[in-house]
């Protein structure tokens, strides 16, 4: 037998409808904040994400669904969502739109050949929102209070939302001396990673989950210590507006983002339940000043986030947030006879088209079976159709819940049950 | 600069709302039909592909996206949608569901590597519903009613089903004999692929391009002839339900779907718009009897079909069809100096919570700059908030289309333009 490939999942009728109303919920919020939906390919050149996400991380050394076309090019099925918006942008021209900043949103399938565990799959759903071409801690503002309204439109409560500045590229250059200072002496402790990244990107190191009980790791130099003047007013006036909107939050100083695009704002957002499980991000985002220049295009600057659907999912049962069934069935129609069945198959097709969802024994089953059917799919209505009601064109309808009856006419059957 | 791959498109924020649109309103119609969503993962295992639509197909040989995974699994990017459908069916014993049949849509992209055209992308949206666990013409009848509804809620006019049988698997048996005493004798005057067909698959010579104006083509026997009784009488119900309910088709003999697991009823919903484009076939599908026991399941049968959205928008287009931009702005609010601004910030989260769609300037425009924004975006109303109106509390609400302001204080503004 044929076997669903591991690390992905299907989504079950039993459970679609908690996802269709998780979308929903979460458009409806971008909707408000005034985000507008761009969706891209499922797989993009390679080069894309080695070059914005980086050939120095997990994800491209370690994660990516690369293979060659039929035209020999080498594509990757997406890791992440920002790079594929920002090349989007780029080649859609955005920048010269007069609706400065861009707002999207996606919701889309990621790939990552990771190790499974609870919450992390191998594909896995992403839904993101960036903001392209502006910079202002105020957008940052938007975009943290999009996030968290995301979440609270669900009722979640066990929410802590982590901030830190990462600085502009001037603060950086100088904490990443600071960083190299504080462990080039000791290196040689290190993995052989991190003993590469020393060089190449010393803030990856803090990230680094073989050495991070290295005594080195709690002393090591805070980014916040060595923000300049323009970066530590950027990130004051972040702070003072979620205090003024009513955000609370965290401050982290060692939640850094190791690529070199990032700048000023990161942050992660954690659910702090009882029993979510080990991994306990529900989202992360932050400002990427330099990825849109990276990626060849003009000098605009951004910022994002993305959640995981499938964490959010985890996150509302562990605060026992159950999501409804919505589907109803307003009629189910009973059968006797082979001449019923026919007539009921056309009356069907007319009172879909009034707008009414209604189904029917497909199995030519007894009449005991077919109220039995109609039961466990939630029929609000039944009627009988026999001989006797093809003849007089009177039917009884039946609330199934109170066991009420009504006659009505069968031309009649659509209003009757409206 | 890199590029989008090629034979794929972004959907960007100016055309998304069509999107979602179509999907909203074929959900809406799955709703009615009680058919419920089914998601499956983007890639299988390549074998579910050769099993299911067969190693003799231009599909399986030339057109699938296919790689090895990092655990040397050999991985195919989803073709099509019912042989995922069926695998999970199987997977998840569907079959032992007591509500039968299962009736599931989905909504996902498909991937095929083929020569670019209008209408013809290399990932391309295909919405299908499958109908699995029941052989009877009343739901084939189902399934071409729900085709039907599809269309028609768009308020499509042009269009053109057509309908065949290809009869049970003795009655296919009868014909492909026929089929091969009939190209035999001339067999080498076609193509290396049909030469090879004729023993393996002897109905797939009648859907080749290359051969397509051959002389036997015309005078090749018909399935129709060769259906047995139990074959006939299936397809005269079909036809006499679909009269009965109202629904138009032309029966096409030559409409044969070449795979082993077809029988019974076969299906296409051509455009007959003037400049649709070369490709008519707006969606096709059919009765799948043999593909569930072939993948390992149960004797059970099946039935669907699968549409094209990108073929879809562009009937809309050739009926000229217009879907409207729903997005609406309740509030641009125009700011004067930082501390405006900053207290705009402020005041937009409250009105989101408010359920209000409300936006500003992120771009520390002018006044007139603002409100040209403002008009862009299509805002319903303006407030501007200068020093004035933050000491007062009292903002003029601006109605944009007829120029009307009503003052209000600050704090009831969303009442206001509720």
């Amino acid at each position: 037998m044929i076997q669903i490939p591991r690390g992905t999942q299907d989504i079950l009728p039993k459970d679609s409808y908690k996802w269709q109303f998780i979308e929903d919920t979460l458009i409806d919020v971008c909707e408000k904040y005034n985000y507008q939906e761009i969706r891209t390919p499922i797989f993009e050149s390679t080069d894309l994400f080695v070059r914005a996400v980086g050939d120095t991380t997990d994800i491209v050394n370690k994660e990516m669904y690369t293979f060659k076309d039929k035209g020999d090019r080498s594509m990757t099925l997406r890791p992440e969502g920002t790079a594929p918006v920002v090349r989007s942008y780029i080649e859609n021209k955005m920048y010269g739109d007069p609706n400065q900043p861009i707002k999207v949103f996606y919701n889309q399938p990621m790939f990552r050949y990771e190790r499974q565990q609870k919450g992390r799959y191998r594909q896995f759903v992403q839904f993101g929102v960036e903001a392209i071409g502006v910079e202002d801690p105020l957008i940052d503002v938007e975009i943290l209070s999009m996030l968290m309204a995301f979440y609270e439109s669900f009722g979640l409560k066990d929410l802590e939302l982590h901030i830190n500045s990462i600085g502009d590229f001037d603060s950086r250059k100088e904490y990443q001396k600071a960083l190299q200072e504080h462990f080039r002496p000791s290196i040689d402790e290190f993995c052989s990673d991190c003993q590469s990244r020393i060089d190449s990107n010393p803030m990856r190191i803090l990230d680094c989950k073989k050495d991070k009980n290295h005594p080195l790791m709690a002393t090591a130099p805070k980014i916040t210590d060595y923000l300049n003047e323009e970066s530590l007013s950027y990130y004051e006036k972040v702070k003072s507006q979620l205090d003024k909107i009513g955000i609370k939050y965290v401050e982290d100083p060692n939640l850094v983002r190791g690529l070199d695009y990032y700048t000023h704002t990161a942050f992660e957002l954690m659910s702090t339940s009882d029993g979510f499980g080990s991994i306990t991000t529900l989202a992360g985002g932050g400002r990427y000043n330099g990825l849109v220049e990276m990626l060849d295009g003009p000098k605009e600057t951004g910022i994002g986030f993305a959640l995981s659907i499938e964490r959010l999912l985890l996150a509302l049962e562990a605060e026992g947030i159950e999501i409804k069934n919505p589907h109803t069935l307003d009629l189910y129609v009973v059968t006797i006879g082979e001449e019923a069945r026919d007539y009921a198959s056309v009356l069907l097709s007319r009172l879909r088209k009034n707008k009414l969802t209604v189904d029917m024994d497909y199995k030519a089953r007894g009449v005991g079976a077919q109220f039995r059917d109609a039961d466990r799919k939630g029929a609000t209505y039944t009627i009988v159709l026999g001989e006797n009601e093809l003849e007089t064109g009177q039917v009884k309808l039946k609330h199934m819940a109170t066991g009420e009856e009504v006659e009505t006419s069968i031309e009649n059957l659509g209003e009757a049950i409206k």
